[in-house]
């Protein structure tokens, strides 16, 4: 590829894409290829290319690509099933609200490894993408960064390299929460984890591990129970720990559904709860506080969350970087009925 | 105002604003006005234009104005607090997306009678708005119309005339659910409303009253309470109810979360539910059939009203007027496990 030696015009921001292809020495669709994320450009052609734009201080699309009457960002989701989902959009259109910015709620293709769905963004000139709980892949964060779409993601699966990721500090609640079962007496805390994959999951069980270490109650892997975040996986599996010779006389869930599925299966079993069975519930969801009884559960800032996430990706969208791709917000435990001593402990009061 | 007489260019639709501005004998700022919808322009000025915009063929902004890369509509929330606006968003969003359109989710502003709120929209050029359970004011109403935007409401407090709208037919609910109760044996089955201003609640309590006068039971003031569609009030009026010497043994809250709040006034009371009271909740959203026990409640089809909405919505964008102003779509009893015989009823088995 021939590529002339050009002077860059500092301080100009309204560079021509004309001149870039001339001085690049490509026509102006190739130019155009590479600010729009298309890939079929070849690597060393678009790292000139790319190289040639910032030298002479192009503006990226997403900046000033939007009318001043809209701006809008993108929500996406790879499901709209949950109360969880609801404080996240009720978060981000707040923030974005108060920065005049719309918000386009939308789900994640199924198809994880095409790119269709991050195109159509590109194309339809997103001025940046929030994406919850997917699995979002290598190609699909390569195309938003070469059409310079900033991306956020909450609570994914993998954080991709780069990516600002925001969440809340799952690993504490997951302590946090064991910790007040074991304080009330309990020996016997089972736990049933939430989707393996989601590293959401892995850590809110691997503060129940460390809960139980620290107070020398030796791991029994009978006590964990692989779940998905839904009700009736969680049920399905209380109902086999309460059916064991040794029953737990507490169970932490990993989040407030799976909470309610114990809560189910405790009531088919003919067993009280917080009297006979512990329950403790992750997210602190509206629900939580008005199920029977009200649950004890690890308190998110689902609606901070979403805030942190739309101010993030507002000052990735204005050409700033966060001090930390990763961004963990507090959790704190909130008591209420649904916890108590177990009932050997309770029965010597 | 001076009027020229102008023959009607049939067939072409790219009149420019100017022939519309020199026909009418006004400026062009003037009939720029008139298609934006702000509300400085005489009345009869208005109209002339109006005649005129039509007489060309003047295609409205809605249709053209957003570019083929991203049509997006709006839909706005009052609150986005409750699983009910969740499946909502969901059925929106799932059908615009089969139509191409994109989902700008927002709230309505506080103040009910300010039009800056579809000023905005419509300076954002919006391709028309869903407005749910909001009170919606004859000037905003207006102020749309005026614009050319095409308006759906769901659940409103009171129908603007003219504006489409979706919901359940929840007269036929309220209805089912007090026949269902009476067919267990109840004769004390109370009720608490949802927020009497909602259209919604009032249709719900009129079912109410119809199943107890085709079953011959007087009315009895005390066993109708006035809710707000939330838990903590809803707990309030069933704990005053639950407290009456002659107490009913069934409550017909109108919606979950209602029913949640009964539930727990039971919990409290030291009352099982079914055993010793039966409750029947409204919307069936997710979390109903997780409770405990799973509730029996009057399924409304949210996702589908959403999915309404939103074709209603988009006929209307597209120029067609719906068949009908009205559109209920049916709802069903679904029996879980929070209803049974009353007490005494129930003795006898």
């Amino acid at each position: 590829m021939a590529k002339q030696t050009v002077t860059p015009k500092s301080g100009t921001r309204s560079v021509t894409l004309a001149t870039v292809a001339q001085a690049a020495g490509v026509s102006l669709p190739t130019v155009s290829k590479v600010i729009r994320g298309r890939p079929d450009v070849a690597p060393e052609t678009r790292q000139a290319i790319e190289r040639l734009l910032a030298e002479y201080g192009y503006v990226p699309r997403a900046v000033r690509r939007q009318s001043p009457k809209r701006r809008t960002l993108d929500l996406a989701f790879d499901a709209l099933g949950s109360a969880y989902g609801l404080e996240l959009i009720n978060g981000v259109v707040t923030a974005a609200a108060e920065a005049g910015v719309d918000v386009v709620v939308g789900l994640t293709p199924d198809d994880p490894h095409g790119i269709q769905w991050a195109q159509r963004l590109t194309e339809a000139s997103a001025m940046g993408v929030i994406c919850v709980t997917s699995s979002i892949t290598a190609e699909q964060v390569a195309h938003f960064r070469r059409a310079k779409i900033p991306l956020v993601v909450i609570d994914p699966d993998d954080v991709p390299e780069g990516v600002p990721s925001v969440g809340a500090m799952n690993w504490l609640g997951g302590l946090t929460a064991t910790e007040h079962l074991l304080a009330l007496g309990h020996r016997r805390v089972a736990t049933i984890t939430g989707r393996p994959a989601a590293l959401c999951s892995r850590a809110r069980l691997h503060g129940y591990n460390a809960a139980l270490e620290a107070a020398k109650i030796p791991p029994d892997p009978e006590l964990v129970r692989v779940g998905d975040f839904g009700f009736d996986l969680a049920r399905h599996e209380a109902l086999e720990l309460l059916a064991l010779p040794d029953r737990p006389t507490a169970i932490f869930a990993a989040n407030d559904y799976q909470a309610f599925g114990v809560v189910e299966a405790a009531r088919i079993c003919g067993l009280r709860v917080p009297e006979d069975l512990s329950v403790v519930g992750f997210d602190d969801v509206a629900i939580s506080r008005w199920a029977a009884p009200p649950l004890t559960t690890v308190h998110q800032p689902l609606m901070k969350i979403g805030r942190v996430a739309c101010q993030t990706l507002l000052a990735l969208a204005a050409g700033e970087r966060p001090e930390s791709d990763r961004i963990e917000l507090a959790t704190h435990l909130v008591v209420r009925e649904s916890t108590a001593p177990p009932p050997d402990v309770g029965s010597q009061h």
